[in-house]
């Protein structure tokens, strides 16, 4: 099979020869290539600039044949498009100055035209679809329970004191922010679907600090509605816990479930009753000696079963990986048969 | 029902008039009577003052009425007792300068005398007893794989790199310390059982940073060996994220499971087959207003039933939790009937 159609029937549950891969983050800091060209610009300038951000798309396509490359870019382009600044230092997280916490802040937020103030993503992916076009390219965007997070904590945190505040004390405010931002969401995925995206995945990587409860209330009704929005490409739902929401994640409207490494894929696939699945190995494994990484991927892959599962890790490869790590997995994939 | 009878029973799993009701870490910053007596000792001051550590163990007591104390102490006795210093400075978790990063490491830590090298919690629980004989006291103990991720990273971690490199890449090692951890970690916990601990929760706050064939590969034989050493007392397990691991948490040979906020209670009833739990409120609703804070312990009652069920936070209750969530929660629970 090639690449497009390897990768389109896994999302659709079909047949495949053997799972594909690719990996979150896959365009990143544990590559020379990519190290190369950050000392040279920063990286919201590497977000800003298609032809340069498709050159680092490529770089895990040309050195490891993975099936799929994802757009390089970064959750937090709709909270800027909105008018909620984000700064990046090194070695530290995002950072966003001027946080959300009140009524009057999310009236001066603005619900921007995605087209005219997300341009990049959409072209870059056309500059990949015509310097690649063996290889199929996803888009992707923050869920907004995750943007809206780091807008009103105005950060990383470990507590989310000040987000949890506004959600327990105020929840019509976060509802309100929630809304606006699932339709943000929504179109930006659209847009990166009408611009060629073979699927989209959207990254709802703080879920898991909720309850169920509150999970149910507040990051569902939100990653249903951006969801919505989008059609023409298969949707992939990711959260860095899926445990604890595990029969409730179908009801997110997503196609495919991508897991994280704390959850079991044969008992995911069981509870999904069988709906396509991505992951889900722990990215730490992939510093073990190239034979325990390989037992580990056919481990997921036996469990996870022929059908409807695109291998994956986790989370997002770390900036120190091992290159030996990374090919002895995608070489383990490529061991599989459908 | 006196506190005594109360607590006893929920941990069985038989009637009660009412769930009992203590939260972790319930003797701490939050509370004007705990920050005074820090102005005058530091934390481990403290806990190596078993009069003054017995002083702080009653201040929720004698405010709230809690129907158990926990004696105050820390999680990281045991690595210190081991030869593996543990360092606390204001505003920043534990640090440990001296990580244990290879076999040599390992072979140079001992292996204590518990009742001659940690003589203050016992000592602080014999105190407690005596001063407020109407009210039972937890001991508690940090868990073998916890310990473990300290001993290694050398505090806490985002990624817990170091850690899982060990794991990963030399788990004799790993395996060899876990066995030596559990050993001291069980003796540690009989000693507070023999000086009159009600009961004795251990703590394994790190174990959902694995992969649950991970955690049934390290952090799980840990944790039986370390409970098979305790008798005499209800043993609670408790991690910060349960819900990857429930269908097997009844393997840890506990009589009772803590279950943090991130999984729904009658689900979690449900897969224990009818284990007693204790939890597991959000720590941040404690900053809702008093009625919302009462809806939910309500909605925690309803559906972790009457039987088995000790009332609990999901976590430990933060540094700025405000006395009125703390009040409308107790009195919540105070509320309920079996």
């Amino acid at each position: 099979m090639d690449r497009h159609s390897r990768l389109a029937a896994a999302l659709r549950g079909e047949p495949v020869d053997r799972p594909p891969v690719w990996f979150m983050r896959q365009a990143g800091r544990y590559m020379a290539e990519y190290r190369a060209i950050r000392e040279r610009v920063s990286f919201l300038e590497l977000c800003h600039d298609p032809a340069l951000a498709c050159e680092v798309t490529c770089q895990p396509v040309d050195r490891f044949g993975v099936d799929a490359a994802i757009v390089f870019s970064d959750i937090l382009t709709i909270p800027e498009a909105m008018g909620c600044p984000v700064e990046f230092h090194p070695g530290r997280g995002p950072v966003l100055p001027e946080p959300i916490r009140t009524a009057a802040d999310v009236e001066r937020l603005v619900d921007p035209d995605i087209g005219s103030a997300l341009p990049w993503v959409p072209e870059t992916l056309r500059l990949f679809r015509a310097a690649r076009p063996e290889v199929p390219i996803l888009g992707f965007a923050g869920a907004p329970f995750t943007l809206l997070c780091y807008m009103v904590e105005g950060g990383g945190s470990k507590n989310w004191l000040a987000l949890k505040q506004l959600l327990f004390q105020s929840p019509e405010v976060a509802q309100a922010l929630l809304g606006r931002l699932a339709d943000a969401v929504g179109a930006y995925l659209q847009a990166q679907v009408d611009a060629g995206a073979a699927a989209v995945q959207m990254f709802d990587t703080w879920a898991g600090i909720l309850s169920p409860e509150d999970w149910r209330r507040f990051a569902l009704p939100a990653a249903q509605r951006a969801l919505s929005h989008v059609s023409g490409a298969p949707r992939i739902y990711f959260t860095r816990d899926s445990s604890p929401f595990l029969r409730m994640l179908p009801e997110t409207g997503a196609d495919v479930i991508g897991l994280d490494w704390r959850v079991d894929i044969a008992e995911a696939r069981e509870v999904l009753g069988g709906m396509p699945v991505q992951g889900n190995m722990d990215p730490v494994a992939l510093y073990a000696p190239p034979a325990e990484v390989r037992r580990r991927v056919h481990a997921i892959c036996d469990a996870a079963g022929p059908r409807g599962h695109v291998f994956n890790l986790g989370h997002g490869v770390l900036p120190t990986t091992p290159l030996e790590g990374v090919e002895a997995m995608i070489a383990a994939v490529k061991e599989r048969s459908g």
